[in-house]
Parts: structure tokens; sequence; C-alpha cells
């Protein structure tokens, strides 16, 4: 049998890529012509023009994303480029259309300057209905990210951010149901200062927790450390550790209820997690190897462990966020992705698991859950009409009939 | 029955724009995903990296165009802006799509400076294996191409100029076998020094026509001339007009063998057409109103109309020329489109009416002939290879082959 490796070459090869564009409307002979084209088209040109707001009408702008990166970060491949990023790019795209029926475009920029990134997005504006930023890496992904909510009038999603910090908290929602512990009362220790371990202790930090504290290489994170600290780390301090601890991973996880791996491979030992309290939750994401190989979790006696993998239970697969985020967010033409909206997409993710479901190896609906996307699309609309961003209001159930019939993911 | 615009107008609000993208390979289980994406991914990318070229092999570069607009002359309506630029640049990539199996995809730009769209162009450059220039006005449209065609490595085209150059040059090749004269003996007299005008122009040059001259509404074009001169018209005046001819369109066209109309309806007289020279050829691509009508010109004496109008004969239609070039182009990965691509393309169009066809009424190929892209992607590509623009070897009757293979358009 072929190998991962041949397979995917072979694949990629055979098809060209992944990504082919498609015309909705048949132009084979005069009459078809003059409506997809020259004279037809300028209706809709002098409506739009007219009106700007149709422009969501009459174009592919409402139900178009562009997956953008600069190849600074991709996978676990690190800084590779623009060219050799456009597979993984040309990929997404593919799971946004399969998921939920949106259609992207990878953008792979020529660039790895911050003013020139943003920029070009904007100027690509009038094209797209949202951006999806992806593989780009800290801290440029964070200003690019800001400046781009400030200066555009479109969804801004970073989703190597949110998606992960959205499907991590998710898992947690559910974890925590497990174990009967709450957001307002437990203490997390994520180590990571990377652009997800960050995003995960913002979205936490809407959810109620206070007692957290992030560790870096050189231990733990606090307002006023001398030294490794940048602009992302300050913020971050100004939130978390209120006490100002200062130490080794290793001594800030004593009596931690759960730590957020977004590392390396071998970042926990089996002795660290027994330093945590009773029924540790643990998510060692760092890919390909976790931070603690879940059977080893488990020995030194935690209670529930996700990963990002998919031959390990409790999988944190950002495919179970981007696609309906995008898709609820597209179809009530949202100006933003705001903090509402990302958290009504880990309550709806978590709510598919039933109490009688729930388990120490299913706290996370798996991949190929046809449920997800529809009732994440259904929230984060909803959010987004009830805080105030969405452009037009539509029935939220309307939006998850939609997505259903537009997914092409069919096996729970 | 309902108006073409109240049927353009529900036709794109119906299908919400006239462009989708799709997925070349099923994402609906775990082993997919892991070609598709993460982990197998990875391995194309690493190719990449490790030999940049191989971008072409996998991954959709080597069949992408960007349909690129500032939205500043689109159809007739002038400068609308980059939303309502939209349909119309969505409309071309469906024929890009329909008449030849090259993907694309429009990016509307929300500027109008030459250089944040030249920098943008170049930054989306690892995307794309080719750069369609639309409805971008005058003089902007020309430097933007010169500079992009230094300053990136994949073909740029800018289609207003080339395309409609390369249609009624195609024409005109017809129109002289017709008449009995050659290029090299004819009086040429063009109307309108906008991008298409001056394309023709030049290429009327590499087909050998020596005796040219250029008028706007001020009258012929020369050198020195003290008013209503820009850098192209004076470019233009450097190699046509060799007398430094004075006068107005009136007086220039006194014995000239061809009027190229690219003006404003209504510029050509029937008392003008009766001075021309005997078997006089007319292209007036005034839109949506000719130069003149056909049936004046016939009236006054001259023996070949065409205009860019469907229901005329002899449509110059620049749908027989972008698809098969840009399919030529890509299939041998070509750096640019030179001149001797484009005087191939002309030759190609030309081409498929024999001596038994030829006639007044039928110099142009009808837009829907399916033997057109094929012969043009052909003629093009072999062209590319002989000129060394190429960057591999393939069999130009491979290309036609596979040209027939992927159009959509059946009916001759």
């Amino acid at each position: 049998m072929a190998s991962l490796r041949d397979e995917a070459l072979h694949m990629h090869k055979v098809n060209k890529g992944k990504l082919t564009t498609q015309s909705k409307v048949p132009v084979t002979n005069a009459e078809e012509l003059s409506l997809a084209y020259s004279p037809g088209v300028a209706e809709p040109c002098k409506e739009i023009y007219d009106r700007k707001e149709t422009v969501y009408d009459y174009t592919m702008k409402g139900n178009m994303v562009a997956v953008v990166s600069d190849g600074s970060a991709v996978l676990g491949l690190g800084n590779i480029g623009p060219e050799a990023a456009l597979p993984v790019m040309e990929g997404k795209s593919v799971l946004f259309k399969s998921f939920a029926g949106v259609d992207s475009f990878p953008i792979c920029l020529a660039t790895q300057d911050v003013e020139e990134i943003v920029q070009t997005v904007k100027l690509m504006e009038p094209t797209f209905g949202g951006i999806n930023l992806e593989d780009i890496a800290a801290p440029n992904c964070f200003i690019i990210e800001d400046r781009l909510k400030k200066e555009t009038n479109i969804p801004i999603f970073h989703d190597d951010q949110h998606g992960t910090a959205i499907v991590t908290v998710a898992g947690l929602i559910n974890a925590l149901k497990l174990v009967g512990k709450s957001f307002s009362d437990i203490k997390v220790v994520a180590n990571g200062a990377g652009a997800a371990g960050i995003a995960i202790i913002k979205l936490l930090y809407n959810f109620g927790v206070r007692n957290m504290i992030m560790c870096d290489s050189r231990g733990a994170i606090f307002e006023g450390r001398s030294y490794g600290m940048n602009d992302i780390k300050e913020r971050v301090a100004t939130f978390t550790n209120q006490e100002k601890k200062e130490g080794s991973l290793e001594e800030i996880l004593e009596d931690a209820d759960v730590f957020i791996g977004v590392s390396v491979a071998g970042a926990l030992s089996k002795e660290m997690v027994s330093k945590m309290s009773d029924d540790a939750i643990i998510f060692a994401m760092a890919n390909p190897e976790p931070e603690i190989m879940p059977e080893d979790a488990k020995a030194a006696g935690a209670r529930v462990i996700g990963t990002g993998r998919s031959d390990f239970p409790n999988q944190v697969n950002n495919v179970l966020a981007f696609p309906g985020i995008f898709r609820g967010a597209l179809d009530v033409r949202a100006t933003r992705i705001n903090e509402r909206m990302k958290v009504a997409a880990a309550n709806a993710i978590a709510s598919l698991i039933t109490e009688e479901e729930l388990n120490e190896d299913y706290v996370i609906p798996g991949p190929f859950d046809s449920r997800v996307a529809p009732i994440v699309a259904k929230s984060v609309a909803q959010a987004a009409m009830e805080s105030g961003v969405s452009r037009i209001e539509v029935d939220p159930e309307e939006i998850a009939e939609k997505t259903r019939r537009l997914t092409q993911i069919d096996n729970k």
C-alpha cells in the first residue's frame, strides 16, 4: 500500500491542486451570454453603483471568503513562504465548501510585512464577504487582525487563534460538566504564548475564568516580568496571574484544574500531571506529538484528555468551528466576528453532546458530525444579530436548514 | 416577456452572482481529510518549498487567472468603482471557464492608484498563473501593464487592449484577403486614442502596416503636435503618420483603405466613407452604437463592416481571444504574453474561415464557434515555446485536444 506521502503527492499532482472555479449559469449561446455578460451585466452594475449594499444581492461577495496567508507559520513546517503554503490554503477552501457551502479562495501573499499585508487585504475588500487569516506567525498575526478589524467592514478571523480557541473551549465546557466544576472556580494553566494560546486565554476570560496563568519557555508570565516579554505577553499579563506568581511550568501547575498545551511535544510529564488537582483536564495540542500522550496523562491521574490528533479521543479540530462561523456571519452579512459570536460558537459545539452521551472520551463532537456546522451557523448568526453587527435579519432556523442542505458531510 | 434588464437582474439575484468555487476532491471522511488537509497536505508543501517551480504541479496556480479591475472604465458605464464592477469581472471569469476551462477569479480593488494596484497584484503573484487586467482606464492601464510585465514572472494581459486588437486584426486579415490588398500597402486610419485603439495600431505595426494615422477628437496625431498630447499619443506618433499630416478625421480619411473606430457613436458619416478608397474596410466598434451603422457604411461604398454588436455580421468579440490565449499560455507555463503570441492568436482566429466560406459578412468567426479556443490555445502555446517564454515544452496538438475537451461551447 502506498504511503501517506505518496498518496498525498499523487492526489495533488493528478488533480493539479484541489480548488476550481465554476460558473453558476450556463453560457453556451448568444442569449445566455447577453445575460451573464454584455449587455445584460450592465444592469446589476448600475444597481450596485446606485446602492452599494446590493453587491450582496447581485454578486458572489456575500458567500466568498478569502483565505489569506503569508506562509510564515504553515502547519508545523514553519516559514515556508507563500507558494509552499498554497496547498494548505486550497485545502482550507475545500473544507469551507465541503462543510458549510462557503465559497472561498486562497490568497498567498509574497510579503511578510505587516503594512503590506494589511493594505493588500483592505484593497481586496470589495470582492470578499469575509477574510480568514491563516498560518501567519505571531506577533504579526495579532497586529494584522487588529488593524483589519478596525479598517474594514467585513469579518476578519484568524483561524489559528480563534478556531482553536473555540473548539478547545467547547471541549472544556463539556469536560467541566463531567467533573462538576465551573469556569468561575477553576485554575487554568496554559503553556505556549503563541497565537492559539493567547486566543484560548482570552476566550476563557469571556467564559468567566479568572484564575489563569500562562507560561512560556521561561515559566509563568506576570505583569512586570523583566525577561522574555513582548507586547502580547504584556497584554496577557494584565488579566492573568493576578498574584504575579513566578515559577516554572511544573511549579505553576500545582493544583491546576486545567492544562492547555499549545507548545511542544513532551512539555508535560506524568509527574507534573500528578501534582494537578483531582479530575484534571488536559488539552495537549502540540502537533503531531502532544505535550503528553493520553495514556500517560490518564495513568498520572488526569480525567479528560484532548489532543489535536484524529487517532485519539476528543480531537480539537478547527473544522468544527470555521465553516459554521463564516456560514452564520455571511448569512447575516455581518461586519465582524465579535466575542459574543465566538462564545456562541463554542456553546453550540458543546451543546451537541447530551448528558447521557457525555464521557471522558467524548467531550468534543467528531470532525464529521454533520450537526455541527448547522448549529454553529445558526448560533453565530443569532449572536451577530443580537449584538448589532449584522446588516440584515434572517431567521436562524433558516440558516441552520440551509447549512444542512449545503454541507457535504454526511456521517455523524 | 420580461425585459433584458429584469431578466439580467433576476438571474444575478437568484444565483447571488455567477461564480462559485468547487473542490476537485471529496472530503467526507477522515482518510480523505488526511490527504487533502493535515497531515498529508504537508507533503506537497515540502516539495514546493524545496523546488518552487513544482507549485505548478501540486496546486491550482497553473490553471488560475486573476481578473483584476479597479472599476475605473467598466463597459460603457465609466468609473463606477470596484463593487459595481464585480458582476462584469465574475462574468469574465465565467467566460474563461466556459470557453476554455481556465479557472479564474475576480479581484476588484478599492483603489485607482497605479502604485497600489501594481503592488497588490505583485503580492498576489504566488496564487495565480496569469493576470487579466480588465476595465482599467487609460492611461493607468498602460502604466500598470508595463510595470507588471517587468516586475512579475507570469503573463499580464490587458484584455480591453489586446483582446480587442487581436480579434480586430483577425477580421482585417480576412477582409484584406477578400479585397485583395496586403498589410504592407494599406492606409489605416484609427479614430480614438484609448487603450484599444493604441493596441490595434501596435499590433498592425507587427503585421507590417506602415501607413497609419491615429486621430483623436482634435484630429490627426503627429509627432510634435502641440495640443492635446500625452505620453501614449507621443509614443503612437513615433511610429505612425510619418508625414506628420495635420487635419480632421474627415480630411485624413481620404483614400484610406481601413477605418478603425474605437471612439463614439456617429463619428463616421456616409460622406466620409465615400472619400475612402475602393473596397473600404470599416471596423466601427463604439458601443452600443457604432461610429456608423453597417447599412449606411455599405450604402456609402464600404465593402466589409465589423462592429462590436452581436446583431450585425463580423462581431469583434474578445471572447474569441482571451480564453484560448490564456489556455495556451498557462499550458506551457508561460512567463509572459508577448507580441508573437498575439500575432499567432490573430492568425489562428482568421485561419478558421476558408477561402470558400469567406465573404463580406463573414470575416470573423462567430463567438460560439467551438473551433476557436482550441486553435488559439495551440497557436499561442507554440509561439510561446518558439519565442522562449515557456517554462515547459508541450505538444501543441495536446493543448488543442485538451481545450476541445474543456470548452463548454458546442455550437459553431
